[in-house]
C-alpha cells in the first residue's frame, strides 16, 4: 500500500470548548447561555460537563481546551497540524445577536489564544453571528483582521434558513473579499423527526443531511458562480450530497425550471467546493474522491469528541490512491483551502 | 463490454395515474381529492391535468392509464415486465380513513386491471391506507387475496411518521404473513425548508433525502431482525442511505444507547433491504452494489414521468461487472423481490 510515512496531515475538522464560560454581562443571563461544571476525571483526563438551559448537553475531556494535550495526540493520528473551530452547539445563532457577539467574541478569543501558543500546529477558525449580517460581518473582520483567523466555521442552517438562501450573500462577499476561508458544519438539522433511537443519531444521521442538503441549496443558488474565488468546504464528506448529486444533475438536464435556475452544471459547481474525509469508510472515501476531484478532499476528525477518527491518515492510505493524491487529501488540499502553503518542504517519499 | 442483448428486464419502480377519477361518493367531495382535466396532446400523446384542491399539480400522459402504449415502450427500455404502482401523490395518508380506502380501492382495481390485460407483462401493486393500520390491512388483503396484487407500494413516512416507526409494527407483520412485497416510495418528504430553487427540487433533492432516512429507520428499528421473511425494498437507489450507512455503522460501534438499540450491524440489515437503480449515475450504482450487495438491487425507472429513466438496462450494463451480476440486477433480484421466478428459462447468454 502507497502511504505517506510522515506525521504531515492537516485536519480541518476539529473542535474547541473552553474550559469556562464567562458570566454574560449587560444584561439578564440569557437562558441558553452555556456554562460548565465540574465533572469525574476518566482516563486520567479532567472532564467538564457543558451544561445549556440547566442540562448536561455533553461531557467532554480537557482535550477540548488543553493545547498542551491536544499538541500530544497530534503525531498518533498522523497529524502536523490541525484547524480547530467551535463545538457547533456553541454557534449561538438562536440568541438574541449581542448576546451572541458577546459570546462568539470569547470563543475567538479562546480558540485564537490556542492558536498563539501552538507554535504554529493549530490554526484559528472563529464563528460569527449569523443571524445579524452586519454583526457576522463585523466579527468576520476581527476575526481574520485582528485574531488572524484563517476564516470562520457556520452552521449548515442558521435558524432553519439554509445557508444556500440568497439572504447570506452579504456574508459570503465578505469571506470572498477577505480570502476567508468558511468550513460548513451541520447544526440544528432537518430530519430530526424521521430519526427512530436514541439522541447520538442526531449527530449521525440528520447531521450529515443537513450538510447535504446545505451544499445542494449552494449549488442550486450559485454561490460559486457568484463567488468564484470563496474557499468553502464542508464536514462529513457533504454528508448526503454525494448521494443527492447525480439526482440533482439529471434534474437539472430534465426540468427546464432547474436548468434555468442553476447555471452551471450541479456536478461541475460541486467540484469547486472542499470537503472532508470524515466518512468511516474506505469505498466511501474512494467514491467521493472520484466524485468530487482529489483536489477537494481534505482531512477531517471531528476531535476531540467520542465520534471521532483517530487514524484519518491512515483512512486516506488504505484508498490506494497513488501518493500524489494520497498528498493532496493529507495536506495539500487543505494548503489551499486554508490559503496557505505550510509544506512547500514536506517530504516527497513514498513508501509502495 | 458485457450486456444482456435480450428485453429481459424487470423494472419494479413505475406509475398509474387514472385518466379519469371518480367522484367520491358518501359525503361532500373531500377537498384533496383528486381529478383530471382535459389536456392538449403532446407528441401524439393525450395528456390530462391531475387537479388537487383546484390546483394542476402535473400534467401526464395517457402512457400513465394506457396498457397499450405502455406495452409498447418495454422493448426499447430493455423491458420484459413492469411493476405498475400509484403516483405517490395519490396514497391518500391526508384523507379521512374511509374517503382514502374509497380512493385505493378504485386505484387498485384500476391497477390490477391493467396487469390483467397485460399478458403477464404488467404486475400490480397497490396502495393502502396507512393512516389507519386496521384499514391498511383490510385493503392490503384484498390487493393480494382478491386482486392477486404481489404487493404494496407505501410512502416514506405516513403523514411525518416515518414508517420505522414501531406504530407500523402490525402492517409489516401482516405484510411478511401474506408473503407481500413492499415498495417504499419518497412522499411528502423532510428537508423542503433546505431547499433553494424551483419546485422540482422536491422530487430531485427532498425525495431521495427522505428515502434515506426511511432506509435508516427501518435499520435502527430492527425490522428485517423481526420480519426475517419480510421483502422491502426503497426507491431511488435508498436515496442518501448509502451516504449515511458508513456513519450510521461507526456510530452504532461508538455510542452505546445506538448499540444498545441497533441489534445488528446496521451494515447487515441495510443488505436485507432492496433498492432500485434509479440513481443516473454509473460510478454511483457500482459502489451501491457494491455497499448493498448484488444480489439487492433491482432496475426502476419512474416510468412514464418527465424524469424518468429511459435506458435502465443500459445503466446497469455500463457498469462493467460480470454476466451473473448483470443478470441479477436486470432481472434476478426483482424475481425474489416479487417472490416470483419468472425466467428460469431466460436466456443464459452474454456478449462479451
Amino acid at each position: 500500500m502507497t502511504a505517506l510515512p510522515c506525521a504531515c496531515g492537516i485536519d480541518v475538522h476539529a473542535h474547541v470548548v473552553p474550559e469556562k464560560f464567562p458570566a454574560y454581562f449587560g444584561g439578564p443571563m440569557p437562558k441558553l447561555w452555556p456554562s460548565t461544571a465540574e465533572a469525574p476525571n476518566a482516563n486520567g483526563l479532567c472532564h467538564r460537563h457543558i451544561m445549556i438551559a440547566g442540562k448536561n448537553y455533553r461531557t467532554v475531556s480537557e482535550k477540548c481546551w488543553s493545547t498542551t494535550r491536544r499538541l500530544a495526540d497530534l503525531p498518533q493520528m498522523g497529524l502536523a497540524k490541525q484547524v480547530i473551530s467551535p463545538m457547533p452547539e456553541l454557534f449561538s445563532y438562536w440568541f438574541e445577536p449581542h448576546e451572541a457577539q458577546q459570546l462568539l467574541r470569547f470563543l475567538n478569543e479562546q480558540i485564537a489564544a490556542m492558536a498563539a501558543e501552538s507554535n504554529g500546529a493549530l490554526i484559528g477558525m472563529g464563528a460569527v453571528p449569523l443571524q445579524d449580517l452586519d454583526l457576522a460581518i463585523t466579527e468576520l473582520r476581527y476575526a481574520v483582521e485582528v485574531l488572524g483567523m484563517v476564516g470562520v466555521e457556520i452552521g449548515s442552517n442558521v435558524n432553519g434558513k439554509v445557508i444556500g438562501d440568497p439572504h447570506f450573500e452579504p456574508f459570503f462577499e465578505a469571506c470572498e473579499a477577505l480570502g476567508a476561508s468558511v468550513f460548513v458544519h451541520a447544526v440544528k438539522p432537518a430530519g430530526m423527526d424521521r430519526l427512530v433511537g436514541p439522541p447520538p443519531l442526531q449527530q449521525v444521521l440528520a447531521y450529515p443531511t443537513d450538510v447535504g442538503l446545505a451544499a445542494a441549496s449552494v449549488i442550486t443558488s450559485n454561490l460559486m458562480m457568484r463567488h468564484p474565488k470563496l474557499r468553502i468546504a464542508f464536514s462529513h464528506g457533504g454528508g448526503t450530497l454525494a448521494s443527492l448529486l447525480p439526482r440533482l444533475q439529471q434534474g437539472w438536464s430534465v426540468f427546464p425550471a432547474l436548468k434555468e435556475q442553476v447555471q452551471t452544471s450541479p456536478t461541475e459547481q460541486a467540484r469547486k467546493l472542499y470537503f472532508d474525509t470524515l466518512v468511516f469508510d474506505t469505498p466511501t472515501l474512494q467514491h467521493l474522491t472520484n466524485m468530487f476531484g482529489s483536489t477537494q478532499l481534505m482531512l477531517g476528525t471531528d476531535y476531540p469528541f467520542n465520534f471521532h477518527d483517530r487514524t484519518p491518515v491512515d483512512r486516506v492510505n488504505a484508498t490506494g490512491f497513488d501518493a500524489a493524491v494520497l498528498k493532496q487529501l493529507t495536506f495539500k488540499n487543505a494548503e489551499r483551502f486554508l490559503g496557505m502553503n505550510l509544506h512547500t518542504q514536506a517530504p516527497a517519499r513514498t513508501n509502495a
